[in-house]
């Protein structure tokens, strides 16, 4: 068993403890991987609509039987979105997208009613920023974005991908996040970003966050 | 003779007193259309690189052997950005976009050293927001977007085409936009939209207006 383990489990408690049958959504990466293969079998009978943020999950989920629904249908709010995290300040803000999704997780999570954030304890920072912060930016836009960024971060590198939107990714690295609200809406007016991976407007409900030998559940 | 003539003189006649050769975008409407027709020619010897924010105006271009560049390459500013507007107010905010190209104009406006707006005087306005103002959005997004646009407009239209980047534009009816920047701020903060049509942070350098024999030059 492992921290990442732990932490699918919290999400698939919290969950399995609710009533009636739920709309939810599924984010990327490993630890969302676990609780897709090892977890969500089991709320199968439970889940009435399921949606994913990424092709990567569509496909676990199409694997395991799973109808996955394209686009959030009209005035509908999800149940939950459970997804992983790349860093947690102490406010419970998030740096995702390491996998280039952060776009579609972020328009999940705003859909969504409840949105559990499932990570190991290396995830625990004092402040956002070591791990390169991901921007999504229109091709056509890519030049004068980087001229905004330069004075931000020590570097700024490109994801050999688009975004399934068709845009570049770049990555900031090096950044000290002391305000990540503040940050996040600073970065998201520049013209040209279509999204950035600070998720402090759109922070978790709930964090599991996996432990040696247990999971700690944290309401945000 | 017409308004929208003169306005479109009234771009000329900033560029053609500058010296040596320019960088210049170009945006895209019916004042655009005309500079470009009647004025652009006479600039020919000018300009070194021409930029375009949509495929019809880069269509007028090509016809007259200009030779459009694409993207903005890196680390470079246009000397010019001649552009329409919707509706300007009195303290020169901007609604654009009546095309569905704002994104792309609002790029080129963000990287340019003078931004010339051109107008017929139809176009002043007490405040911003008689005009549908349009939101271009991620389709994935569309009916998140739509909830939290609803409370702010009589009305929410869709447009009938997709965006360049393949992105939908919804169109925000009735609306009274009296601070502008606070409200492009606000707007751009909603996950899954890419851009609005208010240009309060990309306001123009110059304005000319277009009247009945003449056009009035007002520096901003």
């Amino acid at each position: 068993m492992n921290k990442k383990f732990f932490a699918a489990e919290g999400a698939f408690d919290e969950i399995n403890d609710s009533n009636g049958k739920i709309n939810i959504g599924i984010g990327t990466g490993s630890t969302t991987t676990i609780f897709i293969n090892e977890f969500l079998p089991n709320l199968k009978n439970r889940i009435n609509t399921i949606f994913s943020s990424s092709n990567e999950s569509t496909e676990l989920l199409e694997n395991l039987q799973f109808e996955v629904s394209q686009g959030v249908p009209e005035n509908f709010l999800l149940d939950y979105y459970v997804d992983g995290a790349d860093e947690i300040d102490k406010n419970y803000n998030l740096i995702k997208g390491g996998g280039g999704a952060h776009t579609k997780e972020k328009i999940l999570a705003a859909a969504s009613k409840k949105f559990i954030c499932i990570a190991d304890d290396s995830k625990e920072v004092e402040i956002l920023g070591r791990f390169p912060l991901p921007i999504e930016v229109i091709p056509f836009a890519e030049h004068s974005v980087r001229r905004n960024l330069e004075s931000m971060s020590e570097k700024i590198t490109k994801r050999s991908f688009f975004s399934d939107s068709g845009n570049i990714i770049l990555d900031m690295h090096g950044m000290l996040i002391s305000d990540p609200e503040k940050m996040e809406a600073e970065l998201i007016s520049i013209t040209g970003i279509v999204e950035v991976g600070i998720f402090a407007k759109n922070k978790p409900t709930s964090i599991k966050i996996g432990r040696d030998s247990y999971y700690e559940s944290i309401d945000c």
